[in-house]
């Protein structure tokens, strides 16, 4: 078999990290694996980067962040050979560049565009373990690129498709994907398998276990993903296509995001294409709406509701003030939160929707917005009950059985 | 003009004094000059990064190596850049590589082959400073490579060859080079002048302003080098050929060397190529040996002294203990030190070793060894006379003048 594992930043966090990381590598080669390894950099070392650049510069250039922020990653790839060395197995250090990662030239969010196997094929064909220096690539300029936050699932993941790897396996320190977060719900149960749909789902709504864009490309290069703990044995969480296995799974996870801000718009007036403006301008100013709701109302005016992420409330708050002589009021709550219930079984399967409503309303939770999806029924609430919310849905579904 | 500055490790230590960097890079390109600037990684970061892989392995594969050390140049190479972009100043970063330094595979320790100047010629053609990460380039298989300690020394030359630079100037926390180590002579000066050979006999004796390797380079390119400190605005030192200006000057500076140990075997027996043998042994193991003294005794041995670094002592041990049958008795004196007068005067001016003998004796200073080249007179004293031998041959030369 040919594994490809990632180990995430934790992972390798400190020298005693990167020991116990070579003997897990080390163990899977025993096995009569090949094996392709891509390290994050240790943990903290990024943000300490960053820190230092934003001491000169509150927007420093996004080409010379690359050249600084790839530095992280060499380091750990170096240091895992070194004691792989050790042990007397070969090991090969690769930057990007060296195991051929080819980007665009979008600098700190780059995107890969091919992967130049030759110099991998060629030391796997020799026996050795490859280390790459995850998270990185070059363009065609040569310049050094950097794929954005979580980058190194997305090396991983690429690698793994390049080379049709037989599984890709992703290291952090969770054990995989919870039904829902265990530190809002202990009852929360580790899943054996997700569908990348879901696995999509879940993680733009908060579960951080593995980066979007990397599933979005496991799925197009149909390259299986475990997520599993470094520290310890236990199984961790297959993410695949959906199988037969998963027809009995109705929803698989509940999903809590706190970090969502609602503007509502009142009396908006009748004129046409005022809704269509604002959603343009909006997306001008690459603000993301998530949820949108629109209510005629009886006066020949209209109510326009929707979220964005908090942190971009104030620029929406500055654009929306361009269009006061078309809208009544215009109302801004940070204090909601979204709960989405997630699962394929919604398909094929009815009343899914309907029985999430009949728990909130149980539970006398007011829901103030939902929008669904074909695998996706997402709610916003009062933030207060956001984790009441979790719960009530995780019991419903009966999601610790 | 086109300037290339190399900036060192303790002049990069610090974000407060990348900034001062940032600042004196500035103040070069508002004179009008095109600029190129070398970076060493921030002071303590190489060491650390040692350690790392020391705590791995003992003797870590120096490719991996090359990989995990030439991260922290790019660090501070992103960094000063990133500060001159915010000062409005026109900077790119460079990696070696990007600066097109081609080097052989000797990893650790790499030779530059050639600069690809296109890359670097085009940035400077549209008035950009250049950042570029010293100490590294890559291989003709595309394997990063280092060029050894003070390597950055070593590119800047290089950089500034084949750009055909005006002037190199080569910054770190001392004035410049001085007649002796102001720390045991206090009289010591400044020398407004040095040629490479003197440089090159006092680099190599201690004198840690420039790494020795970067000064044969620069003498065989005919680079300029002008050694300076970043923390003030002194004149320097200015390194090149001998010229008219120096004719006047017999003796440059005096060195003291007290990482020197002395080998001395008696009674070596008559044998032909005994002496031959113990000296290729020596070179096999990589050992240096730098004064060799042979006396012809009367009972049909010979004597034989000679000196290696402290370092290499033990090593020199247990190879010499193979030849115990063919020698006598064997005595190591790791309390001596090497004093040594430079000067390229001696070429054409006689006397100069003899007055240092006379100085030598009337202090009562016991020379143990001598050796002499063509620009240098070398002594072996007890260490504990080092520096009093230092400030008589000083005074004797009326280097404080």
């Amino acid at each position: 078999m040919l594994i490809v594992q990632k180990y995430g930043g934790t992972s390798v966090g400190g020298l005693d990290r990167i020991e116990n990381v070579a003997n897990r590598v080390a163990k899977a080669k025993f096995k009569g694996n090949d094996v392709v390894v891509v390290v994050s950099a240790m943990s903290g070392e990024t943000n300490k980067l960053i820190e230092y650049a934003h001491h000169f510069s509150k927007n420093p250039s996004k080409r010379e962040m690359d050249i600084l922020l790839s530095s992280g990653e060499r380091v750990t790839a170096s240091l895992l050979a070194i004691a792989l060395q050790e042990m007397g197995i070969g090991a090969v250090a690769m930057t990007g560049r060296q195991a051929g990662i080819q980007t665009n030239s979008i600098h700190t969010y780059a995107r890969i565009e091919s992967i130049n196997t030759e110099a991998m094929k060629t030391e796997i064909s020799k026996g050795n373990i490859i280390i790459i220096a995850g998270f990185q690539g070059i363009n065609k300029e040569g310049s050094v690129t950097t794929l954005g936050r979580g980058g190194s699932d997305l090396s991983a993941v690429a690698i793994a498709g390049a080379l049709e790897a037989d599984a890709c396996e992703i290291y952090s320190d969770v054990d995989g994907v919870y039904t829902t977060d265990p530190r809002i719900e202990p009852k929360a149960k580790k899943l054996d398998f997700i569908s990348y749909e879901e696995m999509l789902e879940l993680s733009s709504l908060g579960a951080k276990v593995l980066q979007s864009r990397s599933v979005e490309l496991a799925k197009k290069m149909g390259v299986k993903i475990v997520a599993k703990s470094s520290f310890n044995d236990n199984e961790g969480t297959t993410i695949a296509e959906e199988n037969e296995v998963m027809e009995e799974v109705l929803v698989s996870g509940i999903a809590l995001d706190k970090n969502q801000a609602r503007v509502s718009l009142r009396e908006v007036s009748d004129r046409p294409g005022v809704a269509a403006e604002v959603f343009t301008k909006l997306a001008e100013a690459q603000i993301n709406v998530d949820m949108i709701i629109q209510n005629a109302s009886t006066d020949g005016t209209t109510n326009l509701g929707f979220t964005v992420p908090q942190s971009e409330l104030e620029s929406a708050r500055e654009l929306i003030s361009a269009f006061s002589h078309d809208i009544g009021s215009v109302d801004f709550d940070e204090n909601i939160c979204k709960v989405s219930v997630v699962g394929v079984g919604m398909r094929s399967h009815s009343g899914i929707a309907s029985s999430a409503f009949s728990a909130m309303a149980e539970a006398s939770i007011n829901i103030e917005m939902i929008s669904t999806s074909e695998i996706k029924v997402s709610m916003i609430v009062d933030e207060k009950f956001g984790e009441l919310a979790v719960r009530v849905l995780h019991e419903a579904y009966q999601l610790d059985r």
